[in-house]
């Protein structure tokens, strides 16, 4: 089924020397199997890799059939979020320990691409969040989270007081550290830390925890996913947004962090024998059958 | 709207004398306005009601357009779990204490009921469990459940084994008090003691949460609410299987306990002004607006 | 007992007008009754108290039997510090919701005092924190803490990532958003928030709380008071050490927290009537004898 | 310093093939250093053991100087109930993977015991429960307990109601599964799993641990180990208590479970070598340094 997948790109971790060692090979197996191979402009250039097309992210998101990320998790959620809206699948070619995106390990990437370039592959859809904020009821800032929206206290050190609304209705006011809204695809990096539950990747869901909150009562609450949640800030004068831990933004006082589906998904392609379930107890060293 | 109820049926709580004074003024009320009244064999012999039709609960589910369930959040789980598959809504009057389930106050439950009775209500459609228990591949015995399917160890307070599989696919191994099994509506019960979430009711999905688990990283799963959860105890004698924390069942090293989605669904109608959060807050003492 | 007591000394919360009512009052109240009475600078300030004697914190530590603070915990906090190493005792006075510090309600605090000052009363000792900063070995910074010492990530939003040693035995090396070292006293407070256990004011202990930890197998450790507590940051650029939240000092990579006890002895006088435990119910919410 | 320890006793696990490996050889070892050896009956009786004398495990108390226990942490646990009283010190030699009390492996056995009888040890004592159960004020039953002292519901699955004196000042009423009670021993144990933090060993202090509490506020308190805890079950027709999860025993309610520090203490002795923290960061997958 080579007509699925004609033109595949490659997008590497930056300044990692392996993925300097690993992407060029992968690049010239893709051409060797008749597939046009696309380099993104920065790892070619971090790279040093001459020999194969380059183009800018935004360019490969419209050209390209399949994007192979070469790197971690943490590689494959910067380049997702920037590919968001373009509908293109994603595979992730892991160097070090096997991640929750990034499932394909360096040892047997070219088997695994050449299987789902051939079709055998598991196609997962995961969901995106856009958060907004809003002051003085206009939006002055926007962007998309494929891990999380987290809402905290800045570097002073004291707490947060906000109201949170979902779909309109009051939930609760909060003093805490700050507030963690996942995805499922999040649900196993930082909100887990901060005490949630780990949400199925098919779930259409999203869920709301809290950091450290000063109500002992307080408990993780897992929303739909068509659902609008809004986080008004009462109190915290460096309070901040932040995007997947990635990108950040101040917030003020009056402030409302509105938080929903954003309208496109990632799609994810894994090797046939990919387990979700098999990941989690890697990751979570939750041992072997007994 | 009068059309859309003609027969109202009316199920009070055993044993309690308040339910005894305002479920007949309940009926009259109803009678006044001009339904059927029809009240549960059970409760009219209790309550030694004689001026209005009683039918067994089976007939209810067929012949009532609406049962008031007068009682607590345990009575509303028991009949609602009579029910399933009769596709009747609910309504619950509570006496006491507001429940999740049961959130028209006694004091407001002629103007209330009224209004529901005049199309003025929230309805909400809530999951409910099947659950077998398989053994040497054959089911041996099926309930349902409107809460959870909880397996725990039995009286001798040992610890259970057992090995959890999601659609066929390995999860866990562990080793434990056992494992609940809740729906969105039992989430806000014995799951949320034992660690769990908040699920919103409008999500199709079921949780599993551990219940003092050795191993230290478990977490609450949350998974689809179409997925197939299979439970096979490996270890512990006097293991046994609960729903709803209303009945049990003992099982055997090897038996499986298959866990799914039933078919029917538990209609539950409310009053206009309902706020599920609003009673979450309530129920969880999480304080006022700031 | 009028011998126990000769010089008492006031100190109220700043900006508080309802401070500003009844400290006066009481400072009449007890020069009625035949004592010394001593207002702090500030105080006076404030309030512009000028009918009696007016003395800075240090000197109100060496010339005070006795240190009424009127305010919430926060205040009691804030000069409980100050006054350290002075082995003056100290009583609360609480406006608003009483507090774990400040148990004395305004409304009754003429009957508390006059039975405080006759010797009848509950004393009780609290252990504080001393920390220290090392820097190349050399101590950098030091204070000392009645709550909790809170080494935390910065305002980047990033984890810290540091290594812990007890007694000079390395315990665990972690990534999280921090770690809480907090006293008996501080166990109510933000180590309560983060997951920590209450510990009874009379433990000669500390307790070791990580706060949004990586590893999901942390859990907080109870040490002996007497244990030498030293964390050494590995990583986290804008790492900051909190001392009971009032006043913090940024740490770099290589930095060492040591944490010990601190020699001297908070000392709290209650009145006769003081339970510890119904001052947890009623903050926590606990709810009455069943 | 071989006049540390003349007689040397040697119990094992039941039913354990491999200790039929491995004491015998311990036993040969330990007469060929010239140390009187003394094997328990029944472990003599197991293994056929027919060239060393034996004695019932109340005489090892009284005449061994030390007792080498070979098994697991369950094995010691029992071991050290039954000598509780004796003040004859305890090593445990753990055949598979290491135990919190069994930390001298096979592999190093003789090694790591001729160091200990030649004086090369780190000796800890450790708290020890003992727990009564009072009906109509008179006590019934009484044990003691090395890990912990549990109340528990029974097999009916549903909650128990309790509620909890400490020092004769009332703590709270609670609807739970039960309660843990843990010495710093018994913290890594049950009261692990049920949420409880780790005490040091050398705290002089127990842990209150509420199972699957009712109440969500409800956290863990740690209390000195001279306090009284003393809970009176209000309901639960089938409850029980549980001592370190080897013996148990019915309780009705109205009964008075109290539990208060044991007058003897467990003395363990661990090669020089050994750490509290590692087997911490070992048995609960902490990782290594970073």
């Amino acid at each position: 089924m080579p007509d699925l997948f004609k033109t595949v790109a490659l997008v590497g971790k930056y300044d990692s020397p392996e993925v300097g060692d690993n992407l060029p090979k992968l690049a010239d197996f893709l051409r060797s199997l008749g597939y046009a191979v696309l380099i993104s402009h920065n790892t070619a250039d971090q790279l040093g890799v001459v020999d194969h097309p380059t183009a800018a992210l935004a360019e490969i998101g419209q050209r390209a059939d399949l994007v192979v990320v070469v790197g971690g998790d943490g590689t494959m959620l910067s380049i997702a979020r920037m590919l968001a809206g373009h509908d293109v699948p994603l595979v992730g070619v892991n160097q070090g320990r096997l991640g929750f995106l990034t499932d394909v390990p360096v040892d047997s990437m070219f088997e695994s691409l050449a299987e789902i370039l051939a079709g055998e592959f598991v196609a997962e859809n995961r969901l995106l969040l856009n958060a907004s904020i809003l002051r003085c009821g206009q939006s002055i800032f926007s962007a998309c989270a494929f891990n999380d929206v987290v809402v905290s206290k800045g570097s002073s050190g004291r707490l947060v007081e906000f109201e949170t609304q979902v779909d309109g209705e009051f939930v609760y006011s909060q003093r805490s550290d700050g507030l963690v809204i996942a995805t499922p695809t999040g649900s196993t990096a930082y909100a887990l830390s901060a005490g949630g539950p780990i949400l199925h990747p098919s779930l259409e869901a999203f869920i709301m925890v809290p950091i450290c909150a000063h109500t002992l009562s307080a408990r993780p609450i897992v929303v739909n996913s068509h659902a609008v949640v809004e986080l008004k800030l009462l109190y915290g004068a460096d309070a901040r947004v932040h995007f997947d831990g990635q990108s950040q933004r101040d917030i003020k006082v009056g402030d409302i962090v509105r938080v929903t589906r954003a309208p496109s998904l990632i799609r994810l392609l894994h090797p046939k024998t990919y387990s979700y379930y098999r990941t989690l107890r890697e990751k979570l060293y939750w041992g072997k059958k007994l």
